[in-house]
């Protein structure tokens, strides 16, 4: 009976959520600078009657990661607001405190239900053909720093579908809805400030989703998705000291070489053998001159490990290298945390029970299983610790068609499963919350 | 009697030294664009009756080294017709083959006596405050990326001084003199140029002269500097393969990692117990970003030595650790030379004449030595060829006050010191080109 | 019916198989030397009337891996004579080509079922305490310099029991039968030699059997193991060019540092995507003197994976490596051997037949997993080569009670599970070759 | 007048001379166990009315470098004692304390003169061939562990021989004389521990000598040498922890990679400008099984430097590389210095008037230059300390026909030579030393 009512309310909000979606889409805004995105996520759910958190109510400012400038900051925020965002939660989103969660408390009392959407653009400038769709019909990112490449424009219009179908089933639900609307999810980066918070710490039940990635068409689903990776991001800056490297050599501390001992080394961490590891130092920029004993250096890295044990591992022993490297030049470094997510593991029983709402609403015709994905996620934070807390957890996957991979600058899919993805969450969140 | 004459003549020019000087300094030029310089350089000894090489006349293509962008040599050469710069020249010089040469023959038969003047700015922003009198008295570079810090604007005016009182001295003199103009010293890039094209290839005696440096005060003169290293620039471009680094990082090819440990082991580069030798990887810029492995890196060095067979060892070492690094990570390796020049050897029979003259001519209290000086000069190749040929050659420093150290953007010096250089080589050339 | 034979066979043999454990533990024998103990095999087989293949029947001699000296083996071969070995033997085993197999073709047409044991003691010497039984009751090692410490005399005498019992059976047989007695399993040395030969080729059912490892009491049984990592062990002996570090240092050839360049590199070698790798330099062994530019340097290192791909593509990496760290430095390298296995896969239908064996002849309480070894068989070779030819593959375990862990030099186990062995793969191999 | 007398008493001891060259030849005694060679030198001394320091008066323990185990020291004290040792002279040896010093204090107050000489064989095996004289002639090395393969029998009895010379001049001389015999110059392990203990603090003028290095024949000799290496040698003792490469590498602490890491950097420790630098890692010795992350590592290295600074700055360098690589793996590591010598600088006016001596007595024919050795020589320890505290100082060399370089196992120099050396020495002694 519940599940008619979704559909039906599902259906209703069809036609919004596309144009949300494409509205969103043109005015991409990239990690930390969601600034007009969150502020109609807020005005809607407020609008819907949620309780609205955000700003310092949504992220713990210390623990957010891979922030832009103040300068940049700044300049994202009044083109926020030359495009329509609401000045009031601009002001409270100030320095890049983007998050926002959505509270509904129901009469009877019950489990605390979360699901989360990430909000992001990426850091890509779309292409302007009339091949591409979102150029053709007009919405694509009007944003040249900024496009939506990962499909979040459709997450965060999900989200407020999601809304507006719980909000009409109020009267039948019981306990606790949040809707975790998250910035920066590219460059894992975002979640961990609203975990931090505590966002999560009262929730029972968590879903997060996403569309496409091994999924390829309208029509499959998978109800748990494995193999997302824990990860770090570190940025290293090392210190020494220049000099002419003819005149005396012996003056200089090469942050060249203390960086360069440290990447080969760093590749060197032992294997972990209770499952996969991962590290990568991807980005290496030293020295000045070339007659100049080299007094800078920055590393970007990452460590990655099937659980969150086996990342805490790698990068234990990351720090360990860099500093002693640093040291071993006598140069001074500076490690950054610049990202982060935990290893994903979907709890079986709720796995099981989103799966028999995905057969019993009938929208899907394949249920195929997501894994190996070899990236990070870092829904995984908010994952970890409601399951550290006794709840349960999964992520979740709606297929569809992409005309190209994901991050590509072609990137769009196929608005079909947006309705799919609305009917199936709010499907699942009314079964978890339904009264007795 | 000659060097009364010299003096005399030198006296005549010493005003017009002064203003060729501010005229070079405000148009400064950079390394292979020198083509308003090098335009009025081919006019004065071209009207002083001098035979001019330039252009291929004068430069070997090939042998060029750290050249600029076509692109860049382009606006370059359209920046110094707009100066001023004699389109003639401009075209012989096209693709920056700016070296010029001056030369004289005497009635009588002689010795070939050459001169060594360079030409080129450097890439520097001049410092734009009253205090920095160029700045005040109005010539100061109007080229935003070019200052002359280190001088050459007056070894230019120098050389075109010494045309004029050798031009004015020609029926008292045998022989032959040339008058070497060269681009591109900064970096040790244009000498090896002209060495190649066989400028000194008939030359008896050569001479190489520079402001400063160990000789703090006008008065002060060294006639030989010892300790110029032999060099050798190179840029080592390194191209693996991309691949997301937790994916699938066994796809990659790592080019960051093989520019590092081609780094380690460059630096591991044995001593030579024959001499000094010099080794550094000044720059590293490797990777796309932080979760993909590094595709490319860039490294720029140089080797040096005291003498030219070790540098030479030092860099056939280095080239073979430069292509088995990327062998190791089975990346592609493709290396330039970015510039270069040879062990400097006095010759102590040019010394003690030159030395000679000097005291002669009584312009200068102090005979100072100059060496140790950890650094490269390209002049060194041509002494070197010289040598081979059975010549002699010396390098002579003049002494003058500076206002900061050599490449500082606060770099001046005491104009005296132009008169100086003037007198005593034009001097010492017609001593060595003195009929007997 | 047949299985109720198989046990009264079995119990016929089961005081000449605890004999024959404790004869093959007295004079035991390590790798490629088992000269006296593959002579009593091969001298039991051919009074069950057996064909035995021996010597270059059984052995490929190219693809030998770490076999001992000349002068070694002929120790051995003198001493094995001395301990009572049939010199016919000994002699066609000349060159440490101790395998032996012996083959029975019953009368009515079949598949072939191979089971293979292997047969050398450890590098290890045995306590002499008399906590310890096997020195207590007089059956310690009393050669020195081997000691059965992981079990395989008790494999090789539940062998010889097993070919006792087939014997007894024959006429209730169709098929063939293989018994396969391999040399060297300890450094997975000796199995490549007997594949490469040829002696599986032609098998349908292949199983390898272990005692213990993590089944800790007599009563347990696995029926597959999982987890064996493919491997391969290689020396690399790198030679440079001496020099005397304070007076020439430039002229020597230095491969330590080539060795030291290759070892970091090797551990470099990127993770795999697609399961476990490992990569490990045990031993590096370089120089004579402080004051020499050392010009010698011998790395013992293996590869793994989980699979023959993977440690293939390790394999690969690690060649290059060394090879190009060694031209790094101008030195040379030659790259040995030493010992290799596959990865494990075993066949879902073999592995539930051999277990419906297991469950009806009912002597063993837990049927357990076996898995996550961490280590490496060469077993896994005669595995591979049967499933590529399209024939299945298992690897079993019987449990069994040690006193100290496998190559502990007070290793001991429970013989009780001697008779468990016999009756488990007799069963299973009288059930696969039983004429239908 | 001196010199005459000089010349007369060498002649007198030149038979004794050459035989106790043969004697000490033949009972060869290594670094810090020349029991039976320093007690022959005691005694001597004692005898010729010297005040003797040994033992604790001549060695400071602590300072004592690369010594011996306690074992070795008493098997090679027990074989000297049945090779004629003194027991007196033995048991206050103890410990390896085998330095001697002979002091004269003549009547008349006058400078304090010292001459150097050492006493230790070489850790060789001296050839047993008729063509090799000492074996022909019978006093070939008894002691198949040492051979005096650096002609120190040679030196030892030349200081016996100016003992007697001196002590028959006694009363034409003022101020004192010491007679330095020093053990352990091999390794350069010895001076440190007697300078230390204050031997050459008083001291106003110290030669050393040598035979042979660069002057091939009888009739050269050197009034200086420049060129030998301040030097420090050390032991680097790495320790991890081992761990199943397979089965749990992230449990190893890996003593190999941090010592390769060492290693390298070492190498890479740059150059300095002020003069020539060495560093060598001679010997590494790591890990004990192929599958076992190695938790043992031994790197035997050494540094140099032209000068006492330079090779201070590769020391402080080389510890801080070896500390930070072993803490990069998390290993410990234990350094040990096995051995060092300053470098030597020759003081003008002594070499100048050792050199009128030679001039003088007419014993040589050339005066050659001595220089670019390359090697270290621990008699600049004394040197140093000497002109700390404003003494003078010089290393001379007398020529001599050798049968084979330095430290060959077929070592053997001209005998003629012992008189020259003990009549040069003698002489510029006594001209020190002369009565004004």
């Amino acid at each position: 009976m519940l599940d008619a009512s979704v559909i039906k309310l599902a259906q209703a909000v069809e036609k919004k959520t596309v144009e949300r979606r494409r509205d969103f889409h043109k005015f991409a805004e990239s990690a930390w600078t969601e600034f007009r995105t969150a502020s109609i996520v807020a005005d809607t759910l407020s609008s819907l009657e949620y309780e609205v958190l955000a700003g310092d109510q949504a992220i713990d400012a210390a623990a957010m990661m891979g922030v832009p400038s103040l300068q940049e900051l700044k300049k994202h925020a009044e083109r926020a607001l030359a495009q329509g965002a609401n000045p009031k939660w601009v002001n409270i989103m100030q320095g890049g405190k983007t998050g926002v969660v959505g509270v509904m408390r129901f009469a009877k009392p019950g489990p605390t239900v979360a699901l989360r959407f990430d909000m992001d653009a990426n850091d890509a400038v779309e292409v302007q053909e009339d091949s591409h769709r979102p150029y053709r019909e007009g919405f694509a990112s009007v944003n040249k720093d900024a496009m939506h490449a990962c499909g979040h424009d459709g997450h965060t219009a999900v989200g407020l579908a999601v809304a507006e179908v719980l909000a009409g089933l109020k009267d039948q639900l019981a306990g606790t809805v949040k809707l975790i609307f998250q910035p920066a999810e590219e460059g894992v980066r975002g979640a961990k400030a609203m975990m931090v918070k505590g966002i999560v710490d009262d929730v029972d039940y968590l879903l997060g989703m996403h569309f496409g990635v091994t999924l390829k068409r309208v029509g499959q689903v998978a109800c748990q998705t494995e193999g997302f990776l824990a990860t770090t991001k570190l940025d290293a800056v090392f210190t020494g000291a220049p000099a002419h490297a003819g005149a005396a050599p012996e003056n200089g501390k090469n942050a060249l070489l203390a960086a360069a001992t440290a990447s080969l080394n760093l590749h060197a961490i032992s294997r972990h053998s209770a499952g996969a590891s991962r590290i990568n130092v991807g980005v290496m920029q030293a020295g000045t001159g070339r007659n100049v004993v080299p007094a800078n250096a920055l590393l970007k890295l990452e460590t990655r490990g099937t659980t969150s044990v086996i990342n805490e591992y790698v990068y234990t022993e990351a720090m360990r290298i860099i500093q002693t490297a640093a040291a071993m030049y006598d140069v001074k470094v500076a490690v950054t945390e610049m990202g982060g997510a935990a290893g994903c593991g979907n709890d079986a029983a709720l796995v099981e029970r989103v799966r028999q709402v995905a057969e019993r609403i009938n929208l899907f015709d394949e249920f195929v299983p997501a894994g190996n994905i070899g990236g990070s996620e870092d829904c995984t934070y908010f994952m970890e610790r409601v399951q550290q807390h006794g709840g349960q957890a999964a992520y979740v996957m709606v297929g569809t068609e992409l005309t190209a991979g994901h991050h590509d600058f072609k990137f769009d899919f196929n608005e079909q499963a947006l309705f799919k993805a609305v009917a199936f969450l709010s499907s699942a969140a009314a079964d978890l919350l339904a009264k007795k």
